[in-house]
C-alpha cells in the first residue's frame, strides 16, 4: 500500500531531500535537515499524492490517509511529550503548503493549531506569559477563519481595530493581556456569526479542516495565476507539513528569521537576511515591521548566530547550492524550519555559480545549468546613466537590479488597466500582498513604502526580473488621493518616476537609461557555455550597428538581415514608392508586348497585322514612363543597398550574413496622407488622382496571405535582381579589403520548390555576372525561409534546390494556428487566461503542432539533403524552451536578438548538457 | 536496344491500338486499322520516346533514330513501289504530329512532302493534272516554310494575293496551272530571302526537318495553352506519323471527310460526318470551304459509302466507343487515316454510354466511366427559357450545347482583357483558327460565320463544355468597323446577345435562361453510379430552398450548412448588429465585475474593501445596459434561427444534417456606411460616436486569422448556446411530425482540441435541457471542421472529443500556402500560367502539401477514434480529381454545391471502379 503521511523527528525521517515530487520541497528540507541532525522541529509531511487524492475524491481525504494521519500525530505527541487538547503539556503545530517547485505566498498556512480557551491557558500558565497566549489564541483564530472558514479577513481587522481604539492602543503591543482575551472573544462570534457553528475547539478536528483548506488553496487563484506565470504543471498538487510549534515571540531571547547562505541580490558570498526578535515567523516575510540585519544576532546571541551559521554552511556543501533559510530561536533554542534552493538574481546567479566552481563546489556544466537564460536578461537590460542628473526623491532598499520608469499608479488594478492600454506604470504600495500580484506583473517595476529585502515585494519582483525598491520609509503614500509625498515633492497618479533597482533610488521624471557593462564573471561562464555547446547562435540585425552589437554579445552570424527596414531609411522611401507606382505598369504593359510580338508572326490576314502592329506601336510609347520609373528607382535603390550591405559584412568579417529578399506587401512602403500621396505625385509629375486609385487597388483584405515574400521576387525578378547585384557587389569590395563575406541569400515565403528555383536561377545570374565583372571569386549560398505549412510539408521536394532551411517560426505559427498576431488580442490572452493554450504560441514554440511541422521538414530536408544547414530566424530563437526544442532537432543554429544573444547561448549550452545527461541515464 | 520508329501498311504493323503511350492515339489507330486488315496508307510512327530524346539531346534527333527512320523510308518506298524524288514515281508523305492525348489542330502537319521541281513535273505528267500537282507544290512550300522555316504566313499570303488580283481570278480555283507555277516560284522567292537559303529539294532532308518541327511544336505556345487548360502534362511528348500521302483532291471521285460513328453532340446512333469532295484532308477541318454532310455521300459514291459504313461500325465494335474518323477517297479508294475515341458532349457522353449498355456492347461500369463528371455541368447548366420571346437574329448550327449571353467582342484578346474584368462576353469570328484559343477561354460562348460541326470552333467548344453556334453564315462580320449584322440589324462591339447552342439561335440582348430538365439517360446513368459507389455525397445547402434543390440531385445529406447567411435575411441584420454592440461591453464588464467579486473578501484593509464594494456598485449599474443590448438580441434570433432549421429539417427529413455555428468575423455583419451606422445608433439609443469608435475597434489587419471560427464562441459561449438551442428546439418540433432528424453540430476553426471541448460542452447542456423541457430524445453529433494545419496535425489529440472531421479544404488551403484567395489575383493567376503551380489549388486539391495533411489527419483521427466520421465541405468536394483523392483516403462523404452533387456522384463511382481496377491489377 501506498504511503502518505512521512515522519520526521530527533534525527530520524521516513523521506529525504532527493523526495521533492512527493513530499514538497519544504517536507523534503525538513527530512534532509533532520537526517543530518540537524535541530529541526517533529512532525510529519502529508504528500503529494495525497492532494491528488484529495481532488480525485472530491475535495476530501481518503480515510486510509486520514488514519495515517491520526498515527502520525500520535507519534508526534509521543516525541514531543506533548498532547493535542492536554491542559498539562498541549501540543501546538503549524500547517504549511509545500509544492515541488516554491511558490512563495501562494498558498496558506495555518500556525498555532491546537489552541482552544483550556490550552491557551495552559499555554499562559507554561509560559507565565497570558500576553502571548492570547495573542497566539487571536492569530490563529483569524488564520483559521480566513483560511478554512472562508471569513472576510476584514471583519477581524475591524474588530482588532476597534479594541485598539477602545484600548487607546498605538501598536498591536500595547495591548494588554485582557484587551487580547477581549479579541478573542470578539474574533469568536464573528466566526459564530458568519459560519452558524461555533468555532472548533477540538485540535484534531482543526488539523483535519487545516489540511484539506491547505489542499485546497492549491487550487486557489493567486497559486493558479503564479503557476501559470512560471509555467508550472497544475497537476502536481502540494504536500502538507504539519510541525510543532516553535515560537520566536517569547521573549527577547526568542526570535525568527529568513536569510540565505550568499548575498540572492549580488552573489555576494557572506550570510544574508533579516530576524526580528521576538517575533513570529509571518511577521518578516510579510514586511510589517522592519527587520533587523542577520549580522545583528552576532551581536545580540553569539552562541546561536555561530550555530546558525554553521547549519547554514552545512545546508550549502550539502546541496552544493545557496539556501533559503528559514530558522526560529526559542528562548535561545535554534530551530530550523526550511531550506530549500535560493532564488536569486540574474547578477547572483552568474556570480554564485562562478564562485562555486572556484571554491570546487560544483563543475563548470553545473554551473552553466545554475543560471536561468531567461535571467541573464537582468544584467543585459539598461540601468540608470550615472551621470543623469535627476532629482532623486528617495532612498529605498535595492530588492531587485536594474532600472525602468514609468506613470505612478497606487494599486494593482489600474496598473494592470494601464499596462493593458501600453502605458509603462511603476506600482507604489506601502507594501505589497500577494493579492497585488496581478499589478506586480503589469508594472515596469515596483516601489513600497514598508519591507525589507526579504519582503513580499522584493522575493516576486526578483523573481520576475523587474526592478524593484523596497522599504522606502521616507515616502508618504496616500492612497485616498493617489498620491504620495517625499519631503515636499508631491508625486500624483500619472506623474512619471524612474527606480534604480540597484541603488535604490527613486528618480523624478524620466531618467536616462543606458546599457550596461558586461562583467567577468559573465564573460567567464558564458565562455563556458561556449565550450561546451555546439548548435551556434546568431542574430537578426538589420544595420551595421545592430551588427556590430550583436557580434559584442557573441553573436556567430546574423541570421535574419530584413533588407526592407533599409527601403524605409531617411529618402530611400521616395525610390520605393517610384519604384512601386512604376512597376505594376510596367509589367502588364510588357506582358501585353510579349504576346502580341509572339503573335504577329502566326497572323494569317493582312488588316490583323495591320491592327497587331499598330497596337504594338501603341504600347512601346505607352510603356516608357513605367518603365522610366520602375527601374530608375531600381537604379537609385542598388547602392544604396549596396552601402549597406558593406557596412554589415564589415561588421561581420569572416562570420554568415543571412539576408533575406525583400519580404512585405509594397503596400506597406506607400504614403498614407492625403497630402504625402499628392506630394508624391507631383514628385513623379504624376496625377494625383490615378495615384490614390493605385494605391488602393494594391491594398489587400489580408496582407498576411497576400502579395508578399517570394511572390513579390516572382512577379518584379528586376527587384530580386537588384537586390542580388547589391549583395555581391558589396561582397566583391569588402573581399578586396581582404575581408571574409559570407552571404547566405534566403527566400521568404516560398510555398513551393518552384518559385525559389525561380528566384534562386535569378540569383545564380548576378553572382556570375559580378563575379566576372569584378574578377572575385564569389562565395555564397541560396536558402529558404521555411514558414509555411506547405514548405514544410514539401521539405523533401524543396531541400534539393536549397541550400539551408531558415525557420521562420512567427509566419510559420500564424499559418498553422490561422493566428494573425496582429489581431489575436482579443483572444488569446483570454485562451492563456483560461489555459485553453497552455502558452503564447509567439513567445514560446508549439511543439505539439508547429512543432511537428519543423520536425517533419527537418528530417525530410536532411534525407534530401544530407547535411543541409538548418536555423531558425523567428523570435522563438532567443526562447530557451524553444532553444532547447531546436537542439533537440538538429539545428545548426538558432538567431535572435541582440539582447538576447546571451540568453540563446546559455540556452543553447543547457539544452545539450540536459540532452547528454538524459543520454547518460538511458544507457 | 529500344525500337523508336513502328511500320504499318498492307495488313501488318509493328504496333498495335494499345500503344498509344508510345505510338500516340494516332500512330496506335492507324496501327490497329491495319491489322484489322482496313484500307490504310502504309507509313511509320517515330515513338513518344524519340520525342523525349530529342528534347534531351538539345533538338536534335540522335543518329541512331535518324538511321531507323532512313530504313523505314526503304521500306516505304519498297511496298509503294515508289521512291523519294523519283521523276518516275515520286513517293509524297504527309508528317503530321500525334500525342497520347488528341490536341485538336495544336501541333503541326505537313502534307505533300517530298515535292520539288521535278517530282512535281512527274505528279503531274502520271495524274494528267497540272494545276493539281503545282497546286500540291505551292501548299508544300506554303506550309514547309511557315512551320519548319518559321516563315510569316502572311508573307506567302500577300504573294498569293497579287497573284490573283493579277491574273483576275476570284477564287483559287480560278487560277490557271500556269499562275500556280508563277505562285511556287514566288513561294520558294519568299523562301530564300526569309532564309538565305535555297528551299531544300532533297525529300529526305525536307523529311528530317519536318520530323524536327513536329517535336517542335510539342512546345508550341499553343500546345503548351492548351495542354494546361486540359491538365495534359508536358513530359508525354509527341509522335510522328509519316504516311504515304494519298489524293482526295484528284477531281470529283475523290475527296475527303471526318465523321464520327455516332453524333458527338446528341449521342444519336447515326453515322454523323462531313465530307469536302475533290479536297485535301485540312480543308474540311479549317472550315474554309462548308461541306456535306456524310449521308450525302451515299448517292454520290454508294460503293464507297457503303464500304465506309462497314468499316465505321468494325472500328466502334472493335474499340467499344464512339469513333471519330478521317478517310480520304482517292479516285473512288477509300482510305482510313484516322480513327480514334471520339470527343463528345456531355449529353451525348450519356446518351452513348446507356445505349450501349443496352446493345450489350459495354457493361455498366464501364459506362459510368465513359462520362467526364465536369461533362454533367453542360447537361445541368441553363438553357433558353422557351417562352423567352427574344427576337432571333440570325441561325447556325448548334456545334455545342448549353446557352449563355454577354457583350459580343469580335478578337481573342478583347475578350480576354474584358473576360478578366468580370464581363462575360461571346466571342463573334468569321471562323476560329488555333490563334484565337485564348479568346475562346475567356469567353462565354462562341459564335462563328464559317465552318460546320467539325470546324475548330465546334470542336474546341465542346471539348470546354461552352456554347457554340457555328457557320452562322446570315452574319455579316466587319473586324474592321467591330461590329456585324444580321438581315437589318447592325450589332455592335459591346452589345449583349444570347446563344442557344442546342439550337443554333442567335438572340437579341439578354435572354431568360433556365434550368433543363434531366433525362431518363442521365437519370439511368446516376442510378448506376449509384449503386456502384459507397462514398456518399452530400451537399452545401443554407436554405430550405437550397436543401429542397440538392435533394433533387440526389445529395444525401447536408455536409455543410452555414448558420451565419441566415444572419443576413431580412431585418435579422439589425439583431446581429444589436448583440455586437452589446456583446464586448458585457463581457469585458462582467470579467471586472468577477474578479471584484472573488476579491471582496481577500481585501484586507476596511479602505480598499470599501473601494472595492462602491466600483462594484457601479460596474453592476453599467453593465446592464450591454446585457440588454446582447441577452436582447440573442433573445431575438433565437426564434428566427429555429425557422431556419425547421424548414431544412424537414427538407432533409431522415439524411443527416451538418450545421456549422457561427464562423466569419463580427465586423462582417456590421454596417458600412456612416448613414447606416447612425441609423442603427438611434435605432439602439446609442451615442453614434461611441458605435463609430466601436465598429473602428473591431477591424481586423487579417480578418482571415482573426476573431472568427469557434473563437467567437469560445469568447461569446452565449451566442453557441442560442444556436444550440435554435438547433435543438427545431429538431424536437420537426421530430414530433414523426421525421427522422439528424444534426451534426460542426465547430469551425478549431486550432486546438480545448476549443472543440469547450464550445462541446456548451452544446451537450443545451441538448439536455431542451431534451428533458421538450421530452424528446436527442439524436446529435458534435465534430469538428479541420481546416487549420494545427488541427490536422494534432488529430490525435482532437478525434477523442470529435464525433467527426469534415476538412475544411477552402481554409486549410488558404492557411497551408499562406496564401489568401480574396488577394492571389495579383500572382496565384500569373503561377498556373506559368507553371509554378499546376493547378490553381483552389480548384483542385493540392495533394502534395494540403494532401498530406489530410491523409495525416484521417490516418491519426481514426486511429485515436476507429470509424471516425469523415466527410470534406470544401468546394473541392465538387471537384473530381479531389473527389477521386477523397475516395483514396475512405472519407465517408463529399459535399459539393447542389449544381454540382450529380458530378460529384459519378465521380465517386468512378473513383471506387478505378481503385478495384487498379487492387485488380496487382493481385
Amino acid at each position: 500500500m501506498e504511503k502518505f503521511v512521512y515522519f520526521f523527528g530527533q534525527g530520524r525521517a521516513d523521506g529525504n531531500g532527493q523526495m521533492k515530487d512527493l513530499l514538497g520541497g519544504k517536507g523534503a528540507g525538513l527530512a534532509e535537515m533532520t537526517l543530518a541532525g540537524l535541530p529541526v522541529p517533529p512532525g510529519f509531511t502529508i504528500s503529494t499524492s495525497a492532494c491528488r487524492l484529495f481532488y480525485e475524491n472530491k475535495g476530501k481525504l481518503p480515510a486510509s490517509i486520514q488514519k495515517e494521519v491520526e498515527q502520525a500525530v500520535s507519534r508526534l505527541q509521543e516525541m514531543t511529550a506533548k498532547d493535542f487538547g492536554s491542559e498539562q503539556h498541549p501540543l501546538l503545530v503549524s500547517v504549511r503548503s509545500g509544492a515541488k517547485f516554491s511558490m512563495p505566498g501562494m498558498m496558506d498556512t495555518v500556525l498555532n493549531l491546537g489552541l482552544n480557551e483550556k490550552t491557551t491557558a495552559a499555554i499562559a500558565r507554561l509560559t507565565s506569559n497570558e500576553r502571548f497566549a492570547f495573542d497566539a489564541y487571536r492569530r490563529f483564530i483569524q488564520m483559521f477563519g480566513k483560511i478554512v472558514l472562508g471569513i472576510d479577513p476584514g471583519l477581524f481587522d475591524e474588530a482588532f481595530e476597534k479594541t485598539k481604539k477602545r484600548a487607546g492602543a498605538h501598536l498591536d503591543t500595547d495591548l494588554e493581556d485582557s484587551d487580547l482575551r477581549e479579541v478573542c472573544r470578539h474574533f469568536k462570534e464573528i466566526v459564530k456569526k458568519a459560519t452558524g457553528e461555533a468555532f472548533p475547539n477540538d485540535p484534531r478536528q482543526q488539523l483535519e479542516r487545516s489540511i484539506q483548506a491547505v489542499f485546497q488553496s492549491w487550487n486557489g487563484k493567486r497559486a493558479l495565476d503564479y503557476r501559470r506565470l512560471n509555467k508550472i504543471p497544475d497537476d502536481l498538487g502540494t504536500a502538507v507539513n504539519v510541525v510543532a510549534m516553535v515560537f520566536g515571540n517569547m521573549g527577547s531571547n526568542s526570535g525568527t528569521g529568513v536569510a540565505f547562505t550568499r548575498n540572492p541580490s549580488t552573489g555576494e558570498n557572506a550570510l544574508y537576511g533579516e530576524y526580528l526578535a521576538n517575533a513570529q515567523g509571518e511577521d518578516v516575510v510579510a514586511g510589517i515591521r522592519t527587520p533587523k540585519q542577520i549580522a545583528d544576532l552576532r551581536e545580540e546571541m553569539p552562541e546561536v548566530y555561530k550555530q546558525f551559521a554553521g547549519v547554514a554552511q552545512r545546508l550549502e556543501r550539502h546541496y552544493r547550492d545557496v539556501q533559503d533559510l528559514e530558522f526560529t530561536i526559542e528562548r535561545g533554542q535554534l530551530w530550523m524550519l526550511q531550506t530549500r534552493n535560493a532564488k536569486r538574481t540574474g547578477a547572483a546567479a552568474v556570480k554564485i555559480a562562478v564562485d562555486m566552481v572556484a571554491e570546487g563546489i560544483i563543475d563548470k556544466p553545473t554551473a552553466v545549468m545554475r543560471v536561468e537564460p531567461a535571467q541573464l536578461d537582468q544584467l543585459l537590460h539598461p540601468m540608470v546613466d550615472p551621470k543623469d542628473t535627476a532629482e532623486v526623491l528617495a532612498k529605498g532598499l535595492p530588492a531587485s537590479p536594474g532600472a525602468a520608469g514609468g506613470k505612478v499608479v497606487f494599486d494593482p488594478d489600474t496598473a494592470e488597466k494601464e499596462a493593458a492600454q501600453g502605458e509603462k506604470v511603476i506600482l507604489v504600495r506601502i507594501e505589497t500582498s500577494p493579492e497585488d500580484f496581478h499589478g506586480m506583473v503589469a508594472a515596469q517595476a515596483i516601489l513600497t513604502a514598508r519591507g525589507g529585502m526579504t519582503s513580499h515585494a522584493a522575493v516576486v519582483a526578483r523573481g520576475m526580473g523587474k526592478c524593484c525598491v523596497a522599504g522606502c520609509s521616507e515616502l508618504e503614500i496616500d492612497y485616498r488621493s493617489k498620491s504620495m509625498t517625499a519631503g515636499k515633492t508631491k508625486i500624483k497618479q500619472g506623474d512619471w518616476i524612474t527606480l534604480d533597482g540597484t541603488t535604490g533610488r527613486v528618480l523624478r521624471g524620466q531618467a536616462r537609461l543606458i546599457d550596461p557593462e558586461l562583467g567577468g564573471d559573465f564573460l567567464k561562464l558564458m565562455s563556458w557555455a561556449d565550450e561546451i555547446r555546439d548548435m551556434k547562435v546568431r542574430t537578426n540585425a538589420d544595420t551595421p550597428r545592430d551588427a556590430a552589437v550583436a557580434r559584442k554579445f557573441g553573436a556567430e552570424g546574423i541570421g535574419l538581415c530584413r533588407t526592407e527596414h533599409m527601403f524605409f531609411e531617411g529618402d530611400r522611401i521616395d525610390a520605393v514608392r517610384q519604384m512601386i507606382v512604376g512597376a505594376a505598369d510596367y509589367k502588364k504593359l510588357q506582358a501585353e508586348l510579349n504576346r502580341l510580338s509572339a503573335e504577329l508572326p502566326k497572323a494569317a490576314a493582312a488588316q490583323r497585322r495591320k491592327d497587331i502592329k499598330r497596337e504594338l506601336e501603341g504600347l512601346k510609347k505607352e510603356i516608357r514612363r513605367p518603365q522610366q520609373l520602375y527601374f530608375g528607382a531600381l537604379k537609385r535603390l542598388l547602392p544604396m543597398q549596396r552601402k549597406d550591405f558593406i557596412g554589415i559584412f564589415r561588421a561581420m568579417d569572416g562570420l554568415p550574413v543571412t539576408i533575406r529578399t525583400l519580404d512585405p506587401p509594397l503596400h506597406e512602403f506607400l504614403p498614407h496622407t492625403e497630402s504625402d500621396i499628392r506630394h508624391l505625385a507631383r514628385r513623379l509629375k504624376y496625377p494625383a488622382g490615378e495615384l490614390f486609385a493605385k494605391f488602393s487597388a494594391l491594398k489587400e483584405a489580408n496582407p498576411m496571405l497576400g502579395h508578399r515574400g517570394c511572390r513579390l521576387g516572382i512577379v518584379y525578378p528586376e527587384l530580386t535582381e537588384m537586390q542580388a547585384r547589391a549583395i555581391f557587389e558589396a561582397a566583391a569590395h569588402v573581399q578586396k579589403e581582404k575581408r571574409k563575406v559570407l552571404p547566405e541569400i534566403m527566400i521568404p515565403l516560398v510555398a513551393d520548390v518552384n518559385e525559389l528555383r525561380l528566384q534562386k536561377s535569378v540569383i545564380r545570374k548576378v553572382a556570375a555576372e559580378v563575379s566576372s565583372k569584378h574578377k572575385v571569386p564569389l562565395e555564397y549560398m541560396v536558402g529558404t525561409m521555411i514558414e509555411l505549412p506547405r514548405a514544410a510539408l514539401t521539405a523533401a521536394e524543396i531541400a534539393p534546390v536549397a541550400e539551408f532551411f531558415s525557420f521562420g517560426t512567427n509566419d510559420l505559427t500564424q499559418m498553422t494556428f490561422g493566428l494573425s498576431r496582429d489581431d489575436a488580442g482579443k483572444f488569446l490572452p483570454f485562451y492563456v487566461e483560461h489555459g485553453i493554450l497552455k502558452d503564447d504560441p509567439f513567445q514560446t514554440l508549439d511543439q505539439t503542432g508547429v512543432g511537428q511541422l519543423i520536425t517533419w521538414a527537418v528530417e525530410k530536408g536532411r534525407a534530401a539533403r544530407p547535411g543541409l544547414k538548418i536555423g531558425i530566424c523567428g523570435e522563438h530563437g532567443g526562447d530557451p524552451r524553444s532553444i532547447e526544442f531546436c537542439y533537440r532537432n538538429h539545428f545548426n543554429y538558432v538567431s535572435c536578438s541582440p539582447y538576447r544573444v546571451p540568453i540563446a547561448r546559455l540556452a543553447a549550452a543547457q539544452a545539450m548538457i540536459l540532452d547528454k545527461s538524459e543520454a547518460g541515464r538511458t544507457t
